[in-house]
């Protein structure tokens, strides 16, 4: 770990257990990794700015646990273990009273998933993190996003909606006395990587991707990558109570359900002979998983609500504006 | 690659040939790719901030050059190979006439070193780019810092110096008169990562480093971990003609020698016993390397003139300011 400020000792190094396949971490040009034989490295880079993923006023440690998480949701896409993160912080100066809780979230996190922080750089400029996280699979079980076959059901973890109901919070404070308002806010900064259920869904799921741009633009990416289209019935979206305090009806959650980003759930496909083992092999997760649709031939993009057409226009998820 | 720009796919993706060890590069959450059996992987990330790393108004493909030289000239230091570089660029808006010289400087040197950029992040704010570059090297071998002895000979590669003088033309214009600055400023961005050397050097050297700090606080990190002393004679620096017409006398071109940073010339040790081969195992490296001292017990820290005391005041090297 380099960096230009002398915070790098007090905050960064020596806070976690050495893992095994970590050779060299802190202290070198580079830091040295080693995978076990047969494994492939799957490896995602995610920056968050200040004003555009998060207000620079937010609570430190929020951040720290949406930066670290976001990142680590790439790897429970895929089915991946995590292993390493390099971290680049960039700050206008070294503010100890932003460091200290912010490392202390990042570091509870990481112990957490197991994910060993080997590297990285501290730059003076405006408020912004970049985050390498690196996860082990196997390359020939990978969850990837060119895999859905027509007839494949479609999936998703949790709930979804509450991190837009919570951003909406977030940038409009007089949302703040609306029921749940708080828990909202919280959710949409302490998300849940799907660790556990992607490592589950190696040998079930067809194909897999985390919800970040919203559910309906994420699945784009799945139907573009498999050549195929999907039917989703809306009304069986799952949204928690505290979304359906918030917005009073079910229409209006199951739009914010719709195009909610920053959830870091995951959407995934399962093939019919697979169906069955769903919910048994994800009973260790803690995540409740709920069939949402299927999918169909390339062409089709089909929403209804319990079999009844809907025509809504979504507004797209697009961080801080 | 995800990212908030449309500009993805115009400028970075297929622009280069696929490795063999890359299963999968852009288009999903993750990549993935496979070390070879018995070798690790070197990692290492930077930041480059505008403003602080390089001026706004740099020409694009010299600040594409300096990102990546720098990075990869960390995989040097350890004698790694390269082969994949995660890249993530902050811009306040996607702005094509700086986008499209920055990405053919970017690859053309990615191609020159045949390391694959494998995904990254496009995202909205203030001009940043932090990249991390990724290399495989046998973890028996790889150059470390701590591995100098008592009695080991320290050498350098290239020039040293001229990256300072360069630094010192752009943020004064009015020494753009003076002899050779044109070539100078040019320095300070388009440097050669000493990879061949690096690799040459696995069997041979004892420890190494990068020179991004200044050969004098660089050699400091080789001391600390090794725990041991240096003799440094300053007669024996490698200076450019063209620093040496630039600054006129030989004393001032060795003040340049020692404190410019963002060299990224290989500071390194030899044992005695491999002293003879080292012109040999470099000679086809194309980078000629310079004896300019000694390993010395913990505790020592010496500076002289061909055997004559000198007491320099050193300025460090701090980037822009």
């Amino acid at each position: 770990m380099s960096g230009e400020f002398n915070l790098i000792e007090k905050y960064f190094v020596g806070r976690q257990k050495q893992r095994k396949d970590v050779l060299l971490a802190a202290g070198d040009d580079c830091a040295l990794v080693k995978a076990p034989e047969g494994l492939s490295v799957a490896i995602s880079t995610d920056t968050l700015v200040a004003g555009t993923h998060f207000l620079a006023d937010a609570n430190p440690a929020w951040v720290a646990h949406k930066a670290l998480a976001s990142n680590i949701s790439d790897l429970a896409a895929m089915g991946a273990t995590p292993a390493w993160v390099s971290f680049a912080l960039t700050m206008p100066s070294p503010d100890e009273a932003w460091l200290a809780p912010f490392c202390d979230a990042f570091f509870e996190l990481a112990d957490y998933f197991d994910i060993q922080l080997i590297g990285g750089d501290t730059t003076k400029g405006p408020l912004s993190l970049t985050l390498t996280v690196q996860g082990l699979v196997d390359p020939d079980k990978a969850l990837r996003r060119d895999g859905a076959k027509v007839g494949d059901w479609v999936y998703v973890t949790g709930n979804l909606g509450d991190s837009k109901a919570g951003l909406d919070v977030i940038l409009n404070p007089e949302l703040r006395t609306k029921p749940c308002a708080e828990e909202l806010e919280k959710r949409h900064y302490l998300s849940t990587p799907r660790v556990l259920a992607g490592q589950a869904l190696l040998n079930l799921a067809s194909s897999a991707i985390d919800i970040s741009d919203g559910v309906i633009s994420d699945i784009k990416h799945i139907l573009k990558r498999s050549n195929v289209g999907v039917s989703i019935d809306v009304a069986t979206l799952p949204v928690s109570n505290e979304l359906l305090q918030f917005v009073e009806t079910p229409a209006a959650a199951q739009q914010y359900a719709l195009s909610s980003g920053e959830e870091y759930e995951l959407c995934f496909t399962v093939p019919e002979q697979n169906k069955g083992s769903i919910d048994s092999a994800l009973a260790h997760c803690g995540a409740k998983v709920t069939c949402i649709g299927q999918i169909r031939p390339q062409g089709t993009f089909e929403l209804h609500c319990s079999g009844q057409a809907i025509d809504w226009s979504l507004s797209g998820y697009d961080h801080f504006k």
